[in-house]
């Protein structure tokens, strides 16, 4: 998908949710444990009920491979069921030497290898370029990379202040998104930012101006939406902000997939009105 | 595994080899692509040949996720198959917020949940302590976390300068084996250092003096096995050194698990020398 087709599913939708789907055997409803695949059925009924008011959705693959080979099957029906118009995260964080990450690459790009074929995969940015680059080199694909996370441990490095060669002392997240962009333009790569403050956010929107931004952790309401919003958003609206608990676990009932729905629709309707605003 | 136990295996086999199984389908003896799980038989006869020599094996996840379910499968049965007394890694380069990486590591360590039953996971440090701190709570388990790697893009970051709280400016991957030390001792946590020179390596054991360092990309000859040992090696051996492709790809005839036997025998052999000079 190209970051024009995402725009336009953005106005059409007037929204820039990402539901993440972190399904859990564990929590959901237990009505579903008598399916042949529960996890699959539960991210179906998911997806029919939130689709007209997402733009994408994010599988966190650590739920899926907890299970083994069983929840990889799960994982591929479920890639196969979202609507081709949605964008879909592969949300991974993976990074290795070339080599290895190549065939990452190809574990969520390459359907005749994996079975999945997704539009991006989350990877972090520790081991370098050529951790990174191989993932670009299937045409049409994006890197989602890791700059900015709100995590209790994001700080113990993230926030270290370096001496880059350019002299200016920066953060290492700052660091991150500008020898990032040596490897691809804002056409092939967004970054993961945990930021719901306006500071971080301008900061960022300095020397990414034109990015997509992958906003997790926001819940379905409250100020953290309009401050990203705000501060975040870019012509092009330039943000998915990504909902997975609030969401999909809203009821633990039979109704589960109708709450969604309506969680999904109050977040929609509020990112409506900042793209009326910001935009 | 306890780090006395590893180190009982090294001197009993005279060996701190480890033999990466990075399986492709793509690479492996033809004769083998007519078995119902081709990767696993290879795995197999690779380990039937080469656990005398061998004290770990280290899987590379991405070579099998590439394959789907079915490459899950290949790796349960690999797992399963490894003599009790070798050391097992997963090298995943696994890292997420809190409770995915509780995922992660019931992925590699809960054999009730994923079917894998590894000893230990290789962790990427971006995102911090608390991306760490959920593979450490199954008792015995361990992690290797990424600090310095050799990869052409491992530079990029990791080499960077940081000024930290405690004033002195340091390299980012000394950072993280400062930090980390916080969240584990050498009981449970190992690093990977891609270091084969010695100003490097004598860094490294100045802040980590008894970690078990985990050292890829070692050929199966050559100076840079003798540097490593010279300046890496402690009072408990504390270092397994990786030999992937020049042992399993050695020969790609019917004869490949004998020739594999080969080059890792003549691996160990050079280590019972090191270890006797240098222990």
């Amino acid at each position: 998908m190209t970051k024009q087709q995402l725009f336009e599913q953005i106005t059409q939708k007037n929204s820039y949710l990402c539901v993440g789907l972190d399904t859990d055997i564990k929590k959901i409803p237990s009505h579903l444990l008598k399916e042949k695949d529960p996890i699959f059925e539960f991210n179906r009924q998911i997806i029919d009920a939130t689709a007209q008011f997402a733009v994408a959705y994010k599988p966190n693959i650590a739920f899926y491979e907890a299970l083994g080979a069983k929840g990889w099957e799960s994982l591929q029906k479920t890639i196969e069921y979202i609507p081709e118009e949605c964008f879909t995260i592969a949300d991974a964080k993976r990074g290795d030497i070339g080599n290895t990450s190549s065939l990452y690459a190809r574990t969520f790009f390459d359907k005749s290898s994996s079975g999945l074929d997704f539009d991006s995969v989350t990877v972090a940015p520790y081991m370098g370029s050529d951790s990174v680059i191989p993932f670009l080199e299937f045409e049409g694909k994006w890197v989602i990379l890791l700059a900015l996370t709100s995590n209790d441990g994001g700080d113990d490095f993230q926030q270290l202040l370096v001496n880059s060669e350019e002299s200016e002392i920066k953060n290492l997240y700052q660091q991150v998104i500008l020898t990032s962009q040596k490897w691809a333009d804002s056409e092939r790569m967004m970054y993961v930012v945990g930021a719901t403050k306006a500071d971080k956010l301008l900061k960022i929107r300095e020397i990414a101006p034109e990015h997509f931004l992958l906003v997790p952790g926001i819940g379905a309401q409250g100020g953290s939406l309009e401050e990203v919003s705000k501060y975040g958003m870019n012509k092009q609206c330039g943000l998915l902000v990504n909902s997975s608990r609030a969401i999909i676990y809203a009821s633990s009932g039979d109704d589960f997939a109708k709450v969604a729905a309506q969680e999904a629709q109050l977040v929609q309707e509020e990112m409506a009105k900042y793209l009326q605003m910001y935009l």
